[in-house]
C-alpha cells in the first residue's frame, strides 16, 4: 500500500506496529478468547471450550492479507476470521466460538484494544513534549522576544512565557484524551443489542468480559451509539491541533529572515534533493500534513453516528480505517514535536535584535498610557501612532519621533522615556503566569 | 441575510435569538464592563470611572449593522465597539474604557458568555429529550418489533429498547457537552497574553474578571491555545449527531412501507405544496440538515487551533460565526429531536405486523443454536440457512421450511419448533438492560 | 499496515495496485527518466547520461519500504529514491540524474502519473455503470413502483426511470471527472519554478518532459498553484456520491419491508457472523463506506492550495496520502455500485404490491387537479387530503373516502374516478424523458 | 442574526445583497412567473392566468421574516411563498399558480438563479484579481526577491515570476468556476420528476422554463442527482483557495522582519484597540478565515449528493444555507484579495536586502553544479553545503567560506565565482514564463 511510503513521514514505527494488520488481528482474537472465558465465567459456555478457544487466539496463525480479501464478502474483518478460528478449534469446542455475539461486538472491542494500545503511545509522547515545554519555558523565562499578533510586532514578551503556552495546550490536549480513553469501552450486544442467546445473563456476561479486557463497560451495546468513538476522534484531533500550533510556531521562527529557533541537527534532516544549503524545517511540515489529514478525518466519526437502527449500512464501517490514521496521525504529530521541541535550537540573540529591529517602536502601548492622563487617552494615541509611523517609514527610532514631538515631550522627559521604552519593564506578570503553569505542570 | 429565510427550518427562535447580534454587543459589552470592574477591585482603576464605563454597557445604545460594517477595519467587531464605549463615557473616565485589554479579550470572553447562554437553552432541551426516551423505554418495555442490522431484519427486539438506546445516547451527550461547557473560559491577556499593563497585577484582575462573568479563569490567556473552543465544537457536533441517529431511526420507521412511527400531527406540519397526502416526516429532514451542516464545521474550529505566534491571522477569526451556527444547529437538532420524540405517535400493531412479515426467520439464529449440540454448529447454521432462504423465496414459514428439512425436524419437535420460533421468549436481558438505562436516567 | 485488513472491503484489487508502493515509485522512476531524456533531446544533457539513466529506472530495483523510512530525514520520497538513483548510476552520468529538477517536481509528476492510471480505471467503471444503468432503464421503462419523497410514496414512477436518473448522474460524473483528469500536468520547476539551471531552455524542457510523459504542459510551474489537485480531489468526490445516490436506493428498496431490489447473490455475500438468514447490502455498505471518507478527504485537497511561498510546509505533504486514498475510495465505490446494478435482482411484483399498499393515495394530487376547476384550488386540495387521510387512517382504500364526500362525488363519477386512480396513466413523459436519458448514453 | 455583524468583515455587501432574503423571494417568484409563462407558452396554462400570477411576482409584497418562520411546518421555504402567492392572486387564475410543480422545482431553480448572479460578480472579481496581478507580473518581471522553499531561501527569483504565479492561480480557478456556472440548470419535475401533471407536454415545459430563465435545461430533473450544485461548490472552494494562496504569501512577505509588500494604507485599516503603532493584515485576515469556513462547506454539497429516492430527507434542505455562505466566503475572499493586491505596496528594497542577507547562500545549487564536472557532482555537494553552513553558522559570506575551501578554490577562480554568485544571473527563463502567464491573461 502506498502508506508503506509515505506513513513514515508523519508517524512513528511504534504507533504504526500498534494499528497494523498484525495489532488488529490479535486484539480481535483477544476479543474472541476474552468472550469465551467470560462465558465459561458465567457458566454459560464450557470451561474447556473456553480454554480450547483460547489456544488458538495468536495472530500468527492468521493471514491478514486473505482475511482482508475474504473480509469482503461479508463486510468486515470478524467474519473471515471467525471462520478461520472455527476451523483451528477442535470439536467438541467449536460451536462455542463467538457464541451469542455479533461480528460488529468483535471488531468494536478490538477498536478499542488497539486504541488504547495506541492511545497510550500518545500520551507517553505527550507527556515528554509537556516535559519538553516545561524546560524550555523555565530556561528562557528571562529571553526577552518580539510578542507577535496577526505575524507583527506588538509587545515584547519572553520566550519562556511562549514555552509555557505551548505547556497549557500540551497539557490541556492531554486531559482531554486521557477522558475519551477512558470511556474505550467494551462492546458486547449480539446481532441487535439484547444479548438474545444469553438469556437473562446477558449484563453478568459484559461485566466479566469488561473485566478481562480491563475496558469500560458500557450500559447498553452501543451498535449504534457512537459518541464515545466521535469523542476519541475528537481528542485526537485536538491533541494534532495541539502539536500543530507549537510547530506552526516553530517554521515561522524558523524562517531565514526570523532565525530565532531551529530545528535540531542531524544528518540528513531537512536537506533538499537540489539545494546544498538548505536546512528545512521537515518536523514542522510532517506536522503540519499530519494534522490537516487528522481534522479531516473527525467529521467522518462524527458523521458515523448517525447510523441506522441497530447497526448501520456504511457509517460504522467507515470508522475503522479512519480511527486507525487518526491515531497514526495525530500520534505522529505529537511524536514529531516532542521531537522538535526537546532538541530545539534556541538563539536568544536573534531574540534580541529582532527585537530591537523596530526601534522601539513595539513599546508604543505603554508611551500612550503614559501619556493618557496629561493628554487625554485618544490624543495620546493619536500622537504616539504618528511617532511610530514616521519612525517606522523614516528608519529612525521611536525614541527620537516622540522627541521630535513637542507635545510629546512636553509631557514626558528623556529619563522617563528611556525607562518607558525598555522592554524588559513591560513584561506584567511574565514571571507568576509562567510558574503557573510550570505549578500545574508539575502536579500532572 | 439568508439564514432569515432558513435558519428557521433548522433551529429554535431562543437560539437564534440567544447567539443574535444583541446577544454579541451585550455579551462584549459584559466583557468590557467586568474589566473596569475587575479593574476596580483591583485597586487599577478608580471605581468612578468603572461606573461610569459599567453604565454605558447596555447594547441597546449600540447599532450592530454599523458596528458590524465598521468591523471590516480593524478585522473584528469589538474594535468599533470599543470606539463607540469610548464615546459614550464621558471623561475623565475614558481612558480607563478596554484599559490594558485587547480586542481578543473581549470578543473571546464574549463568546463564551453566548456559548454558556446557548448551551445552557441545548443542555435543558437535551434533559427533555432524555425524559421522552426514558418515557418511551419504559412504556414500551415488553411492545415487539424487529431488530434491523443493515436494514433487513435481523432478531427481535422491544422498542422500548430501542428507546433506552436513544436514551443512552442523549445522556451521553449531555454529559460531554457539559464537561466541554465547564471549560468555557474568560479571556484576559492583554495585547501577548502578559497583561503588560497590571504590572504584577495581572493575575488579580484575571481572578476578578472571571469571578464578576461566572466563567472559568484560565491558567493562562488563551489567544492563541484554543483547545476549549475545539472541544466546546466537538462536543456540539456530537449533541448533534445524538439527534440525528434518532431521527434518522424515526425517518426510516415512519416510511410508508413500514409505519412503526410517525412524528407528531400538527396543522401544516410535513405538507407538501403540491401532494394533498403528504406527511413528511420534516422534523427528522431539518435534524438532518442541521447536523450535516455542524459536522462540517466542527474541523473548522479543530483547524484554528493552529494559530501563528500571540494572535492568528485568519484562524481565529473563522471561528466567530462558526461557533453560532454550530451553536444554533446542534441546538436546533436536540430540540427538533426533543419535540419528534415527545410527541411521536407509535403503532405496536405496526411493529408486530412487520415482525410477522417475515414468517419466522429472524429466530433463525436461535434455531440454530438449539440444533448446534445435535448437528454440530456449521451443519445447523447451513440447513438452518437454507430453509430460511426457501421461506423467504417461496413466500412460506420458516416453521414449513424447517419442518420440511428431515435432519432438522429429527432433531426438533413440533413443540420446540413453536417455542422457539416464540420472538418475545428470544429477547435476552431486555427488561434489564432498560432498567439500567433508566436507573442511569433517574441519576442524572 | 491496517489498510491490508479494510481497504479491500471498500476498493478494488487493482486500484490497491495502481496506487501502491511499487506503482509510486515505478512512477517517480518515470518521471526521472522521462526528465533526463527531455534534458537530452533539448540538448541539455548528453544522451549516454540520459539512457544510462533510464536504465535504472525499474522499480524493481529500489526497496519501497526503505525509501519511506528513509524520507522522514528530507521530507518526501524523491530524496531516497534519487539517493537509491544517484548509486545506481554509473559515472560519469550521475552528475546529470535529477539534474536542475527539484524533488517536488517528481512528487508532483508522479503523482500525476499514478493519478491518471487510477482515473483510467475508474473512467472504465463508470462507463460499465452507465451501461448497467442505461440497461435498466430501458428494460424497466414500464416497471411501474411508488416515487417516494422524504421517504414517504408521492406518485407514481417507473423503475426505468428511476434507473435513468442514476444513468444521467453517472454520465455526469464522467464528464467532470474527465475533465479533471485532462489537467493532469506534468510539474517541472526546479527549487522555486524558475527552472534557473536550464538558463534559456526551460519551456523546452518542459514541453519535451510534458511530451514524454503524455501528460498536460502547464503555463508555469505549480508548485504552489494547486487548483488542479483541487479540482481532480473534487471530482473524485463527486464520482463517489454519485455511486453513493444509487447504493442509498439500493439498500432502501431491499429493506425487508421494501424488498423491491436485492444485490446479487454470491456464496458468502451479505453473510453474517451469527444470523443464518442474513443477506445484507454489503454492496451498498461498501461504497456508504467509501464516500463517506472520500468526501473527508476532498477538504484536505482545497486546504492544500493555501500554500506559502514557492513551496508549502505541510499542505503539499497532505496531498500524497490524500490522492492515493481519494482514488482507491472513489474508484472502489463505483466499482462496487458498478457490480451491485449489474447483477441488481429486481422484483417488479413487489414494486406493484407496494404502490398499491396504499390504495389509491398517491394519486391524490391528480384527483385534486382535476376537481379544481370545478372546487377551486385550494377546496379541492382540502378534500381530497382529508379523503387521503381517512384512507390511512382507517385502512379503506382512497376511491372509497372519495366516494364517501358527497361534494367530491358530485364532481366526479365513478369512471372518471377509476380512471384517475390508475396509476400508469398519471407518469408525465415517463417515456420521453427515458428516451432523452438513453440518447445522451448513446452518444457518450 | 450575528451574520451582520461578522458577514461584512468576510465579505462585501454586493455579495451580502444578492443572497439575501430578498434576493431569495425574488428568485423564487421568478421561478413561478418563469413557470407560468412556459406553461402559457405550452398551452397548458390560459394566458391570462400566468399574466396574473407574474403580476404578483414582486418580492416587495412579502414578509421574508414571516415565510422564513412559516417555512418550519412544510420544511422549506417556497411552500409557504407559494401560499402568499395563491393568495395574492385572484380568481379564477388561483388554480395555475405552481400548477404541476414542487416545491423543491422552486427552491432549485431560486437556488440557480441566486447562485448565478452572485458567481457573475465573483466571475468580474476574478478578472479584476487576475488584472492585478498582471500589472505586478509586468511591473516587477526584474524585481529580485528571494525563493522560498519551506519558508528558508531557496534560490532567486523575481516578484514578477510570484505574480505571474498567482496569475495563473487566478485565471484558472476563473475557468473552473464558469463551467460549474454554466451548468447552472432549471429544476422541473414535479413531485418525483416525471412532470406527471404536464402528460407529453413535459419536456416541452422544461425547454420553455429554461428558455424564459437563461439557465441550463436539464437532460431530466435533479432533484437527487445533485451533481451540478456539488461541482459549483467545488469550484467556488478552488475560487476561496486561490485567494488564499495569495493572502498567505502577502502577509508572509509583510511580516515585521520580511517587510518587502504591505496592504494598502487606509484610515483604520489594520488598526488595533490597543497598540497605536499596529498596522495589521487584515485583508489577509479576512481572506485566510472566509477560506477556512468555505473550504469546511464544499463536503456538506458533497455529502448532499447521497439523496434518497426521489427527495432526501436532510441531504437538500442543508445545501441551502451551505451555498449562500460559499457564495459569499469565497466571493468575499476574491474581493479581499482583488484589493489588497490592486492596492499592494511593495518594497524592492527590502526584497533586496533580504536576498542578500543570506550573504550568498541561496546561490549553492549553481555552484554546486558548476563544480559537479571537475569534482564529481556528490564531493561537488558536500562540499559546498560545508561552506554555506560555515558561512550561515559564522556570520561571514558564501564567497569567503567558498574560497577558504582549498579545494572549491582550484576549481572556481574569484572572477567565475563572482558571476556565479550573482542572483540575477540564475533566473532561469523567468522573463518567457512571465510573458506565457501574461499572454494566457490577455487572451482571456
Amino acid at each position: 500500500l502506498s502508506g508503506d511510503l509515505f506513513d513514515p513521514i508523519v508517524t512513528t514505527d511504534e504507533l504504526i506496529a500498534a494499528t497494523d494488520n498484525g495489532s488488529w488481528i490479535q486484539a480481535m482474537l483477544d476479543a474472541e478468547a476474552a468472550l469465551a472465558l467470560a462465558e465459561a465465567d458465567t457458566g454459560l459456555v464450557p470451561r474447556a471450550a473456553a480454554t480450547a478457544i483460547v489456544a488458538c487466539c495468536n495472530h500468527e496463525r492468521y493471514d491478514a492479507v486473505a482475511i482482508g480479501r475474504a473480509a469482503r464478502g461479508g463486510g468486515n474483518p470478524a467474519i473471515p476470521l471467525i471462520t478461520a478460528l472455527l476451523s483451528a478449534v477442535p470439536e467438541p469446542h467449536r460451536r462455542w466460538v463467538h457464541w451469542g455475539a455479533t461480528s460488529q461486538d468483535i471488531v468494536d472491542t478490538a477498536a478499542g484494544l488497539v486504541a488504547r494500545r495506541a492511545v497510550d503511545l500518545i500520551d507517553a509522547d505527550l507527556c515528554a513534549c509537556a516535559d519538553a515545554c516545561a524546560v524550555l519555558a523555565d530556561r528562557h523565562r528571562d529571553t526577552l522576544m518580539a510578542g507577535r499578533t496577526l505575524l507583527q510586532h506588538a509587545l515584547p514578551t519572553t520566550f519562556g512565557f511562549k514555552a509555557a503556552g505551548w505547556l497549557i495546550g500540551v497539557l490541556d490536549a492531554r486531559e482531554l484524551l486521557r477522558d475519551a480513553a477512558d470511556q474505550i469501552a467494551v462492546q458486547l450486544g449480539g446481532a441487535v443489542g439484547t444479548l438474545a442467546a444469553f438469556g437473562e445473563h446477558g449484563p453478568a456476561v459484559v461485566a466479566a468480559f469488561a473485566a478481562r479486557l480491563d475496558l469500560d463497560e458500557p450500559t447498553l451495546a452501543w451498535h449504534t451509539a457512537r459518541q464515545r468513538v466521535a469523542h476519541l476522534g475528537a481528542a485526537l484531533g485536538i491533541a494534532a491541533g495541539t502539536a500543530a500550533k507549537i510547530a506552526l510556531d516553530i517554521e515561522l521562527l524558523m524562517q531565514t529572515e526570523v532565525g530565532e529557533v531551529a530545528e535540531p541537527r542531524a544528518e540528513g534532516r531537512g536537506a533538499s534533493s537540489t539545494l546544498p544549503h538548505k536546512r528545512n524545517p521537515v518536523g514542522a511540515a510532517a506536522v503540519g500534513a499530519a494534522t490537516r489529514r487528522a481534522h479531516a478525518l473527525v467529521p467522518v466519526l462524527l458523521g458515523a453516528m448517525v447510523a441506522e437502527h441497530e447497526r448501520a449500512v456504511g457509517a460504522w464501517q467507515a470508522e475503522w480505517e479512519t480511527l486507525c490514521e487518526l491515531l497514526r496521525l495525530a500520534g505522529g504529530a505529537v511524536a514529531n514535536v516532542r521531537d522538535t521541541v526537546a532538541g530545539l535550537e534556541v538563539s536568544p540573540i536573534r531574540m534580541a535584535a529582532n527585537l530591537e529591529s523596530t526601534r522601539g517602536v513595539l513599546m508604543a502601548e505603554r508611551i500612550a498610557f503614559a501619556l493618557a492622563p496629561g493628554l487625554g487617552a485618544d490624543r495620546a494615541r493619536e500622537l504616539v501612532a504618528d511617532a511610530a509611523r514616521r519612525a517606522l517609514d523614516q528608519h529612525t527610532t521611536f525614541a527620537t519621533e516622540l522627541r521630535r514631538d513637542d507635545v510629546l515631550a512636553a509631557h514626558l522627559d528623556d529619563a522617563q522615556l528611556a525607562e518607558l521604552l525598555e522592554p524588559s519593564g513591560y513584561l506584567g506578570a511574565n514571571g507568576a503566569f509562567i510558574d503557573r503553569a510550570l505549578a500545574r505542570h508539575a502536579k500532572n
